[in-house]
């Protein structure tokens, strides 16, 4: 199913994914959002029946290579309970954001899931059997719990930050819901659909991008240079750690835990693919 | 000074304070970024040499009592330390936004300081000679502290929500600073200045308003009626406390704290201005 821009009116749009994968659509909302901010200072997209759009992070990175700032949500199903209940009303409903440094170096790039732990970190602690942090988690009967497998019994996460962080999850919630179309708990269908919303920021409508990129790099050196709390080598930027991992990954491989490898093979085997057979190689 | 709309291109715009007081700045920003909504689906504006602007509230619920989504933030001065870091690098940074609800009810709005704790609470509770909550405030050693006092004897505010919330108001300090080209701590001036932008988003380039409003209702619906925690008597949607309390103080006066009477008649006598014996009237 090829993804189809339904609607372009000024500086919005609306791609169709046409309940495919959402990557493609996505991608597709997120040309056209650069396009808009290319005409229109402003550019903004979001997707209808799109499934799982991955992270969110390429997305803004991509507006953010262009020069322009990203910023990008999406509400997805039930998972996170909002500041004060204990029971799954939202989604972990990521928000991003990207902003230029000029002079070819790397976007600086937030992505993080507005619940207190992203569900992917669930699964890969389940998968590990082990427990996540306290303040995360609650079971089905409200208390709260370190077990991951609590979440999978029917469990709620807690959102990040109290009420500042459920209100940002909300936000997500009534945008992916509301102007994206897409309410994951009344959808027929497999697991992981998304309502996304991009939006494609021109710098130069409203200052002069070097001006911009200076008082970017400004900042950054001011946190950077921050004095650490006690117990911390280095503060760092958002990305930082991403962008380290990345690079150590792209030497030593991915870390793919047992269980999760099990499956992968078990797949494999079922649609008669070969898989390689480096996982030793990886972790050695 | 009046404020000037200074550019228009497409679907951004930028305001001049001239060095004013922000209000009337930010409301041509606000009129502005409507008025470029209704032409371009998306609106937005920045202002320039701004002061204190006060609540961001106001800004978004005037756009979303317009029909539309609206969404601010601005930078301020350095009062708060970046995830890891103990010194002021980042300004509490307020973020905010509201979504109409339709059928003439009012907006739903969250705002929030990207900061643990608003600086207007820590004055609000060195007025009132009370400590704040753990978890807020590092002393100028960078050690944790609970006297609000360390704020102003050149202590950090912690940001909300850990690196998720210090990553949003990084967002406001790159936008303020970089967007709106506000940068407090080289501004020679009074304290207070603020780099603000504000985001209008025409729900009806994307969907129709009245499925939207539908939607935005059963989300609503789905958060009052979320089984509360423990210990918890109702889960409550961004705004509702504030609307309560607004009726509240509508009918029985707002709560002064002495010592921030006792400023305001000092200053009143200071400009030969009569002060209104409402006070004891109002703590009745």
């Amino acid at each position: 199913q090829e993804p189809q821009l339904v609607s372009r009116r000024g500086a919005a749009a609306v791609v169709d994914a046409g309940d495919g994968w959402g990557q493609p659509a996505r991608w597709l909302a997120t040309d056209t959002a650069l396009d808009l901010a290319n005409a229109c200072a402003l550019g903004a997209a979001t997707v209808r029946r799109s499934y799982h759009i991955g992270r969110v992070a390429p997305y803004v990175e991509a507006i953010a290579r262009h020069g322009k700032i990203g910023l990008a949500m999406a509400n997805c199903a039930p998972a996170v309970a909002p500041f004060g209940g204990s029971a799954r009303v939202m989604g972990t409903n990521p928000i991003a954001w990207a902003v230029p440094r000029g002079a070819g170096r790397a976007p600086i790039c937030l992505d993080v899931a507005t619940a207190a732990i992203a569900e992917g970190k669930l699964r890969y602690a389940r998968s590990r059997e082990a427990t996540i942090p306290e303040g995360c988690l609650l079971d089905r009967d409200g208390q709260p719990t370190v077990d991951p497998n609590d979440f999978y019994a029917g469990g709620a996460l807690l959102p990040f930050g109290g009420h500042k962080g459920s209100g940002f999850s909300l936000l997500a919630q009534f945008i992916g819901r509301g102007l994206a179309g897409m309410d994951p708990s009344a959808y027929d269908g497999p697991r992981g659909v998304n309502g996304p919303f991009i939006l494609a920021i021109d710098i130069a409508a409203f200052t002069d991008p070097a001006e911009f990129a200076a008082q970017v790099d400004a900042q950054c050196a001011a946190v950077v240079g921050c004095r650490p709390e006690n117990g911390i080598a280095a503060v760092l930027l958002p990305g930082d750690r991403e962008l380290a991992e990345r690079e150590r990954r792209l030497r030593a491989g991915i870390p793919v835990p047992d269980p999760t490898w099990d499956e992968l093979r078990a797949a494999a085997r079922d649609y008669g693919v070969a898989t390689p057979d480096v996982h030793a190689a990886a972790a050695s």
